[in-house]
């Protein structure tokens, strides 16, 4: 299975525990990780590259140079990286027409296949959004005039290559940054919603993009049903959204322990 | 290394998952488990044997009839089982001299070989005391006359198998009971701290029995060291103690994740 990530040397500690989750609740799969990046090291990448080995699987180093986007609008703080993910079918190599993104923030607890080979001949991506209906009514508003069916998270995308080869204009991202630029909360996130939520093949977010902050909002919607019981066993992606993450010296919360877990057993590779 | 449980057929499953996760965080140990009952099913052996060996250890069952201990009196809602632990040492092979008794409460997340080699010669036991100084000065009176210097817990015991078959006598643990039948609340926990406290020797709770319940005590008693990092790389028995099973459907805790997590592992072999 071919898997992306994107992100600098700060994310590279949680990128490891992301992925020694997905090699443990997938033994039998082997995976090749695509990282398209700018600035990590040598040595890092030398360590990450024996680590993804050593769990029997592939890395695959496609380096971006900056000056790929000189001529791209940046918004505020964010970096060009928030283009990666969305330009991700022009660096990719031709012969893949499939690939899941992840972001380093998420746990893969259970095996990934049945999301990996998801019907989406019709589509672009696919993914989650995060049915909160408040979160949802003010995304909806801030995109406005852009007709959005619904604020997907941008965390999860499982990319149609072939599809998006052929389907998305580069430019037009430019376009709608320039355009925006005061509006962008989240870059990468709201381009995907304005520009292409119509081609975007919904996914369950209790199995495929679990908010861990919701335990509660997910147990009450299903009436009890999506209980931990449920979610260990069937939930494939947690996603530790938000600012706190588990990796901070503060945090708490109900997947703390878990999260801990896998970080030791990737610590110890 | 010898593990010791004790238990009846509601307690199979929970024992699966402390089995599981003992076998998963000592990968290259074999274990002889020694099962004391006196009524599980012949079918629920045979699957509990199964499930041993496919995690590379062996099971060896010690029935127990209930007619030993016929005149051994009891108490309200205890059954003799209770017994089983105390007395131990007098069914166990005669070969060996050490044992590891574990109730099936707990979850083991790192390696156990330190624990099991410390030097006990001069005790008859090995066993952690909850330090919480309310629930010492509570049972230090309910105890009284007998000298105690802490209420130590019954769930792990690293016991002195030689030492016990020499020291220990059956009738002095009787006459205990039936002389302090009104006051024993938990009565193999109550015998093991009036009888024998001054030849336990003391484990760091927070490594050896750290009660779930007292996340944030412990965290603040250590000024912040035993966090959930500290826990999940050095603690060796986590212990669910008190009413609340992770195993029940109205648990929540900071590590139910962690538990459930363990328990789908253990369903799967």
């Amino acid at each position: 299975m071919n898997i992306l990530v994107t992100l600098n040397s700060n994310y590279i500690k949680p990128l490891k525990v992301m992925l020694k989750s997905l090699f443990l609740s997938n033994p039998k799969e082997k995976f090749t990780i695509y990282l398209m990046h700018s600035s990590i090291k040598d040595e890092e990448l030398e360590d990450l590259n024996n680590f993804i080995k050593m769990n029997g699987s592939q890395l695959e180093i496609l380096y971006i140079d900056n000056s790929y986007f000189e001529d791209a609008p940046i918004i505020l703080h964010y970096t060009k990286e928030m283009y990666y993910r969305l330009l991700a079918f022009k660096f990719l190599p031709k012969e893949i027409d499939r690939v899941l993104y992840l972001d380093p923030d998420i746990l893969i607890i259970n095996p990934i296949r049945e999301l990996y080979d998801m019907d989406i001949n019709e589509y672009l991506y696919a993914a989650a959004y995060h049915d909160k209906i408040t979160v949802k009514g003010i995304n909806k508003l801030r995109l406005y005039p852009y007709e959005i069916n619904a604020y997907y998270n941008s965390g999860v995308l499982l990319m149609n290559l072939e599809f998006q080869r052929k389907f998305i204009n580069e430019n037009e991202i430019y376009k709608f940054v320039e355009k925006n630029k005061a509006k962008l909360i989240m870059p990468d996130q709201d381009i995907l919603n304005a520009l292409y939520s119509k081609k975007i093949k919904s996914l369950d977010e209790k199995l495929y993009n679990y908010d861990v902050r919701y335990y509660r909002y997910y147990k009450i919607m299903t009436n009890g049903m999506c209980d931990m019981d449920y979610v260990i066993k069937n939930t494939v992606i947690l996603h530790f959204c938000g600012k706190k993450k588990p990796w901070h010296e503060d945090y708490s919360g109900r997947f703390h322990a878990l999260y801990k877990h896998y970080e030791k057993l990737a610590m110890n590779f």
